[in-house]
């Protein structure tokens, strides 16, 4: 392990959105990392989980040069700044744009989690109703999608953004939930944008690594049918 | 009405938590603008909101010469990022407090108004339990405070920063809870230096106007018993 791969560590599970975004950050700014696994069995939770977020006890943690930051897209946030001199850029440089981003991203995570513990299985609930919500707010993110990126690759335009992140970090979830449940989600027919939006960023070379294939999520989900209780925000 | 108080409009509610924060941090740059009031009445929103906010329906509202931007704590870092010249600037300098003051005021948006509503009676719930959830929030932000206060009036050290606005918007209801639940929670005794803190925040010249008297809130949780539906993050 390099002295520059020791600076910077991440403590998480590879299933969780939350991580996920925290990767895909890291990976875009080309800043090494040691990636910390946590035990997916619940109430089993690191020493070092438990001292470096002791508020919530939740992943993913960043430690840079041993300080615990929390929450993933403060840490999104954390990594641009930190590295602001490391491109790309990660937030838009133009503050209204900045609001916008940071408006959707909050509505992605008020909106996406509780559907998709609904539709997994992982929460009791009514999958249909929780199927019919992410629909909607995939819809509200179509409409969303072509205002910001005006005919260009990404939320950010063209390069991947902030909002390219917080949502991206769904997508896994989103396809094996397709699977798991057998309903359309993002669906080209349904939100065409979005779609190749998907396609687009999972290819990318910060995105692909950071999101395992769709079988992945389904089998885990299968062996995990209850919250593991150590996913976070 | 001047142009320059025209050109920054904020729609809201003045018992709003939301709202105040946004007022705040205009009185602290020194910005002029027009507050647009709501009406409290349940179900009856201004077109101006629906027009502004469509997703969320909710105030507070910043209107920045037309352009809307909703959620208050992404309203507080556009006005620090639009006027970024104007001091003082709120969010702190260093990264790593940056993400410190926003894993904080997370925590609070998470922990607060479930308990405040429970307490006022707006929401359905144990109060006993939701004054002691309360409690154990503002224990966990004494302790934040002495760290990161280092001895100084605030939690952005000499200056009022973005912690300090996130938080001190919600001692109005607080202290009116204190008087509509008969139990202390800024206190003296459990919480000195927050207690502290408060007292002295709220005879700061950007927060006294904007954080009306605990009877008003007393009077308005009387006469509102159940909740505006119009209150928003």
């Amino acid at each position: 392990m390099s002295a520059e791969a020791s600076a910077v560590r991440v403590i998480g599970l590879w299933p969780s959105p939350f991580v996920i975004r925290v990767l895909i950050a890291l990976k875009l700014k080309g800043i090494e990392y040691e990636f910390v696994e946590e035990e997916v069995h619940l109430g089993k939770k690191s020493e070092l989980l438990l001292r470096s977020n002791p508020v919530h006890k939740k992943i993913p943690v960043l430690l840079h040069h041993g300080k615990p930051i929390s929450e993933s897209l403060v840490i999104v946030q954390y990594v641009d700044e930190a590295w602001s001199s490391a491109a790309p850029a990660i937030l838009p440089a133009d503050p209204y744009t900045r609001a916008v981003h940071r408006f959707w991203a909050q509505y992605i995570d008020d909106k996406l989690p509780p559907a998709i513990r609904t539709l997994r299985g992982s929460d009791d609930g009514d999958k249909e109703q929780a199927a019919g919500q992410l629909s909607a707010a995939l819809q509200l993110l179509e409409a969303a999608f072509v205002e910001l990126s005006q005919g260009k690759s990404y939320f950010g335009g063209d390069g991947v953004g902030y909002l390219d992140i917080a949502l991206v970090s769904y997508v896994g979830w989103v396809r094996a939930l397709e699977k798991i449940a057998g309903v359309a989600l993002l669906d080209q027919a349904k939100v065409p944008n979005l779609a190749a939006w998907a396609g687009r960023l999972c290819a990318h070379a910060a995105v692909a690594d950071a999101i395992p294939d769709a079988d992945k999520f389904v089998e885990f989900s299968v062996k995990f049918s209850k919250p593991m209780n150590t996913g976070a925000k």
